[in-house]
C-alpha cells in the first residue's frame, strides 16, 4: 500500500507535530498498514488492531522515551513498534531472526520492560516509578493493561501496593470485554457495570423521582437539590472500586475516539495520583463484525487473535487448531478429544484452564461439559489451589495450563497439591520450543522445576495414544499430582477409538533393539531419534531407542539393563539440560558406576529466540540431522578411544 | 491449670451441646490453655488468640467434619485443634512426630486442606463448594483468610472466581489491621476504612444537613426522605468493593463477641452465594496491650506472633533473632546489617520484603532507610516484578524472600528478571531446613528451581563474611539476577567492620587440602563437613574441603582439578538432591569420563517433616555425624574394590 506516515517515522517525535487531522490519518494507515502486513506474514492481529488510537494517542502526549510505557502482554504492540523506529524491520515480525512479537528491551529503548505474559505491567511501572522517586528524576510512568489482565491476581497486587504509595503513575485499563478467549470473573462483570453505571443512573433516578415529588421548590432548594446531586454523583460515578484501591479513576471514554483520547490523557498526565482511564475498544477493530453484541464479534476476535501466513504454509508449519480429515492430530487436538472421551468415562472428571480455552483445544470439551469446564481467568495460581480444592473431595482435576504459564503457579503445585497429596493432574502444553512466541512461550523448565519437586509425577507421551493412556494412568493415581508435558507440534499416531493401557508408574518402553547406543528419548523426540536411527542404519551404527515416557520416577530396571549393555547413551529431551531428564540419567549412571558416556542434548543454558519451531529445533540440534551427528559423533569418540 | 472442658472435647459435636455461658467459659478457658501451653513449649501465640471465639462459633454452627472449614494458614488453627480431638497431644505441637504448627490433612479429617503460606483458602474453598456441586452433595464451606492475607493476589483471583460462579461459600475475613509485620497497601487502608464507614457517615450527613434547610415538609415528605436514605444506605454501606466482586457484604462485627459471632453465622451460614463476614479482632487478645492505637499493641503482637519456649533453651536452638553481645548473629541479622552497610554505600540500593520485615531481619534497614524499604504485603509476585521495574531504570532492588516464598513468584524470577536481563538480587533466607514449620518452610527447592533458569547466578555463602563479599558481587552484576540463599542458623563467622572482597563469578574456594576424598559442600556445610573431617584425621582419612559459593556457573577449573585428583567425591548441600547441586556436579564428572564415585548428601525425594533444625539435619545425615559417616563408607568401599 501507498504510505503517507509510517515509512517516514523515525521516533515518536515525528508525531507530536502532526495536526488533528493528519493523526487520524496516521491512525487510519496504521491500522490498514497493520492488516495488511500481518494477514501475509502472519501474528497477533486483534489486540494491535484495538489499542492503534491509544497507542498514538499516549506517544504524542507521553515524551516518549523519556517518559515510560509499559505494556501488558506485549502482542499489543506492534503499533507502538512501528511508531518507535522499526518501520523497516515491521515484514519480519515473529520471524527467525527478526522483530520479535512481544516487546523486548533489546530491540529498543521504547521497550521498557518485556512481555510475554499477563499482568506484569502495572507492578513493573510502578517499579519505574518509584526509581523516578530514588533518583530525583522527573518523568510519566504508562501501563496499558487489557481488562483480561486484570483477572490476575499480580495486577491487584500492584494496584494494592500503587494505591499505597500514591505517585504518579497511570493505568490505561484496555476493556475490551474479552481476552484471548471471552474474559470471565466478577471484575470482568463490574467492568461491564461501570459501562452502564447502573449505580449512579439509579440513584439518580430514585433521587430525582422523590424530588419530583417534594412541595414545589424555592430556587434556594432547587440548588440545594443540585448539591445533593453533586455530592451524590462524585461519590456514585463508575469506578468506586478503584477510588477505593487509591486510585483516581476516569472514564469510561471510547478508545477509538482519538480526540477524546488525546483530550483526556491531556488533562491527567500530571496527576500525582496513580490513575486510572478506563478505555473501551474493539479488540480487532478493522477486522472483525461490528455488531460487538453479536456472538460473530467475539468469533472473529478470538479468531484474529492471531492469524496465520497467508496461503503460504508449508504442511509442516500447520498450526495447531488445522485438522484436515485423515489428517494426524495435533497433541491439542489429542487432549481435546481425550478429555470429551475422559468426561463421558469418568463423572468425577473436570476440566480447568486459565482463559486458554482455544489454545489448550478445551472448547469441545466446554460445550460438551459446561457445568464441569472452568475457566479460572487468567489466573493459573488460584486455578491449581482451586484444583487441590476440587481434588481434597475426591473430584479428579484436569488443569490445562501452558509450561510456561505454570511457572505462575509453581508454589500452588508445591504447597497446594504436593504436600497435601492431592491428586490434580496437570497437562502442559506448549512443553517444549513454542515457536513464534519466543524465549517467554518456549516451555524450556517444566521438567527441570518439577523433577525436583518430591513425590510427584512427571510424564511426557510419545505420541497422541500414549497421552490417552497417561490421562487414564493418572487417573488411577490417588495420593499426588501427576503431570503430562507435550509440545505444539503433531501428535503422530492417534486413533480416536483406541483403547487405553494403565501404565505402571515408572516404566519406559523399548521401541527399538539395538547394540551400538541407546537413545534415551522424551516425548516425540522418540519419532525424531527413530528417523535419525533409520540413517544410521545405512552407516552400521544400531541404535536401541527407549521411549522415556516417565521422567519421575525413571525405569530403573530397563536404565539397569541399559548401563549394563551400553557404553554410549544419549538422552534427548525439549527441554534446559541443567536440572533436567539428563542430569537424572547422568547422577543414576554414576552412582551406578557407569564408566562409559552420557551426552544429555535439551536447551542451552540461554534462552532460545523466536523462529519457526522446526528451525529452531534445528539450530539446537533436535532435529533428525542433529541427533544424527551428535550419534555419530558419540560413535565415533568411542572408536577414537 | 485445672479443665473443665477441654480434656473432654472428643468432637466440636461436644460443643454444640453447650449452652451461652458454657461457650463463653470454653472460650476463657481455650485462650487460658493456649497461652500456658504454647508459652511453656513455643509455638504461634498471637494468631489463634485473635480467632477463639470465631473457631468456637464455627464448629458450633457449622456441622464439621460434614461442613468443611477452610483455614489460611494454619498456624491461626490451635484452637481448631483443640475442639478437634488433638488435646491431648496439643503439648507436641511443632515437636519431632508431634503435632504440627500448622494444619495437616493427614492429622485429622477436619484439616480439609493444609497450609503454611497465605492466601490460599478462598481458592481452595471454592474447589470444596464446586466439589459439592459436582457430586451433588449437601455441604457448607467456609473459609477464614486474615487481612494480611488479603494483599495476596491469590485471594482475589479467588473471590473474582467466586463471585462469578456464585454458590454458598463464607468467607470469614479475620481483620486484625496487622499480619505479621503491620499490613500495607490500599486494601488494608479499605478495611480501615470500612470499620470507620465514611462514605456512607458522610453522605448521611451531607444529606441531613440539606434536607434540614428544606422548608419545613409534611409527613409524607418525612417519609419520602427516609426512603432517600434507605435508598442510599443500601448502596453506601461498607462493603461495596466485595458487593463490586460479587460478595454480599456483612460486618463489620466484634470478633471477640461470641454472641454475636454465633448469632450472625446464624443467619448467613445458609445464603446461597458468596458471603463476606468481616470480624475484627485482636491479634493475641489475651497476651498484647490493651490499647490497639498504641505502638505497644503492635509491638506486642509482633512480639507474640510465635514465641519460644520458656527458659527451655539450649544453646543451639538459640533463636535466630536472639544475639547477644559478641554472640555470632545469625544470617538473618548478618543480612539486617549488611543491607544497612550497603545502604549507606550505595545510594542506589533498595531493599524489598513481602511482608516479612521482622523474619528476614530487615528491622533496622526499614528504620534508617524509610524511603528505601519497600513492604509490598503478602505479595512475592508482585513484590519481583515491582524489582524488575526499579532495576530497568538502574536501581539495584535487594530483594528478601524466604526459599519456599519465593516460589510464588517462580514465574516473575523468569519473565520479569532473567528474560529481561535485568540484575535483581535474590536474598533467600530458610533455604534448607527452616525447623518447627515443616515441610511448607523448609527450603528445599530453590537450588533446583533456580539451576535450572538460564542465565542466572545461584550462590550460597559459608558464613557472614562472605555474605558480605557475594552481596558486593552481585552489586558489580549488571545483565542477570543474582540469588544468594542462607539457612535459619549461625552464619559462624562475621566481622561487622569486615571489607567486601568482590568473588570472581563462579569461584569456588579450596578450604582444606586432602588426599583421600573431596567434599563439595554448599553453604554452612563447609563447616559441619570441616567438623566432620578433623575426626576423620583420627581415622587417617584426609578430606580436601571446598566451599562451592557458586552453585551456579560451578568452579570448572577446581572440578577438573578435582577429578583428576580424587576419586571419591561427595557433595552435600541443604535442598533435594533431584535436580540439585549434587545433579551439577554428577552430569559434568560423568561428561568428563570420571570413574570414580560421587556420592551426593541432601535432602530426599519426599517432604521433610517438622522438628528441631539440628535433629531434622541429623535425622538426614546431613550433621557431623552423618557426613562422617557417609565419608566412612565412601572411603571404605574404596578399599573393598
Amino acid at each position: 500500500m501507498k504510505l503517507k506516515y509510517l515509512d517516514k517515522i523515525k521516533n515518536p517525535e515525528y508525531i507530536r507535530n502532526l495536526n488533528e487531522n493528519e493523526l487520524l490519518e496516521l491512525c487510519d494507515e496504521l491500522r490498514e498498514y497493520t492488516i495488511e502486513t500481518i494477514t501475509e506474514i502472519g501474528g497477533h492481529l486483534a489486540p494491535t488492531l484495538g489499542v492503534v488510537e491509544i497507542t498514538v494517542a499516549l506517544h504524542y502526549v507521553f515524551n516518549t522515551p523519556k517518559d515510560k510505557l509499559v505494556w501488558d502482554v506485549g502482542h499489543q504492540g506492534y503499533a507502538h513498534k512501528l511508531l518507535t523506529g522499526r518501520f523497516d524491520q515491521f515484514p519480519t515480525i515473529r520471524q527467525y531472526e527478526g522483530l520479535s512479537g512481544f516487546l523486548k528491551r533489546s530491540e529498543s529503548e521504547y521497550d521498557v520492560i518485556g512481555a510475554g505474559h499477563a499482568s506484569t505491567s502495572i507492578s513493573a511501572a510502578l517499579g519505574l516509578a518509584e526509581a523516578r522517586k530514588q533518583k530525583n528524576e522527573d518523568f510519566r510512568v504508562g501501563a496499558i493493561i487489557g481488562d483480561g489482565s486484570m483477572t490476575g491476581g499480580l495486577a491487584y497486587e500492584a494496584i494494592n501496593n500503587a494505591g499505597h504509595l500514591g505517585k504518579q503513575l497511570l493505568v490505561v485499563l484496555n476493556d475490551n470485554e474479552m481476552s484471548i478467549s471471552p474474559n470471565v470473573g466478577a471484575v470482568s462483570r463490574y467492568f461491564t457495570r461501570l459501562i452502564s453505571n447502573p449505580i449512579y443512573n439509579r440513584v439518580r433516578n430514585e433521587f430525582w423521582d422523590l424530588t419530583g415529588k417534594l412541595p414545589v421548590a424555592s430556587e434556594k432548594t432547587r440548588s440545594l437539590v443540585k448539591k445533593i446531586e453533586e455530592s451524590l454523583k462524585s461519590l456514585l460515578v463508575p469506578g468506586i472500586l478503584f477510588d477505593e484501591l487509591g486510585f483516581r479513576y476516569f472514564g469510561p471514554i471510547d478508545g477509538h475516539d482519538l480526540k477524546e483520547v488525546i483530550k483526556t490523557l491531556e488533562n491527567i498526565k500530571d496527576i500525582q495520583n496513580p490513575v486510572l482511564l478506563h478505555v473501551i475498544t474493539k479488540k480487532g477493530k478493522g477486522m472483525v463484525s461490528m455488531n460487538v453484541d453479536n456472538q460473530d464479534y467475539h468469533n472473529d476476535a478470538v479468531k484474529f487473535h492471531a492469524v496465520k501466513p497467508n496461503g503460504k504454509i508449508k504442511p509442516k508449519d500447520k498450526l495447531v487448531s488445522e485438522t484436515k480429515e485423515n489428517a494426524i492430530p495435533s497433541f491439542q487436538d489429542v487432549f481435546g478429544k481425550l478429555v470429551c472421551e475422559v468426561g463421558r468415562n469418568r463423572k468425577d472428571t473436570v476440566c480447568i484452564t486459565a482463559a486458554m480455552r482455544e489454545g489448550t483445544g478445551l472448547v469441545p470439551y466446554s460445550k460438551e461439559f459446561p457445568d464441569r469446564y472452568y475457566d479460572v481467568g487468567i489466573a493459573e495460581g488460584h486455578g491449581v489451589t482451586f484444583a487441590s480444592g476440587l481434588a481434597a473431595e475426591g473430584i479428579r482435576p484436569i488443569a490445562a495450563i501452558y509450561s510456561t504459564f505454570l511457572q505462575r503457579a509453581y508454589d500452588h503445585i508445591v504447597h497446594d497439591c504436593a504436600i497435601q497429596h492431592l491428586p490434580v493432574i496437570f497437562c502442559m502444553d506448549r512443553a517444549g520450543i513454542a515457536g513464534e512466541d519466543g524465549p517467554t512461550h518456549h516451555g524450556a523448565l517444566d521438567i527441570a522445576y518439577l523433577r525436583c519437586i518430591q513425590d510427584l509425577i512427571v510424564t511426557a507421551p510419545k505420541n497422541g495414544n500414549e497421552f490417552r493412556s497417561l490421562l487414564y494412568t493418572a487417573l488411577n493415581i490417588t495420593d499426588k499430582p501427576f503431570t503430562i508435558r507435550y509440545p505444539k507440534t503433531s501428535s503422530v499416531e492417534f486413533n480416536e477409538q483406541g483403547q487405553s493401557e494403565l501404565l505402571p508408574v515408572g516404566s519406559w518402553e523399548t521401541c527399538q533393539k539395538g547394540t551400538d547406543v541407546v537413545i534415551l528419548a522424551v516425548g516425540p523426540m522418540v519419532y525424531t531419534s527413530m528417523e535419525a536411527s533409520n540413517r544410521l542404519k545405512q552407516k552400521n551404527i544400531s541404535c536401541e531407542i527407549i521411549n522415556c515416557r516417565f521422567i519421575k520416577p525413571m525405569d530403573l530396571s530397563i536404565l539397569e539393563s541399559v548401563k549394563n549393555r551400553f557404553n554410549k547413551i544419549i538422552t534427548i529431551e525439549e527441554g534446559v539440560i541443567n536440572g533436567g531428564f539428563g542430569d537424572g540419567v547422568a547422577s543414576w549412571l554414576l552412582d551406578k558406576g557407569f564408566n562409559g558416556t552420557l551426552k544429555r542434548l535439551g536447551l542451552p543454558d540461554q534462552f532460545v529466540e523466536h523462529g519457526p519451531r522446526d528451525k529452531i529445533l534445528s539450530i539446537l540440534g533436535l532435529d533428525v540431522d542433529g541427533i544424527e551427528n551428535s550419534i555419530i559423533e558419540l560413535v565415533t569418540e568411542k572408536k577414537d578411544k
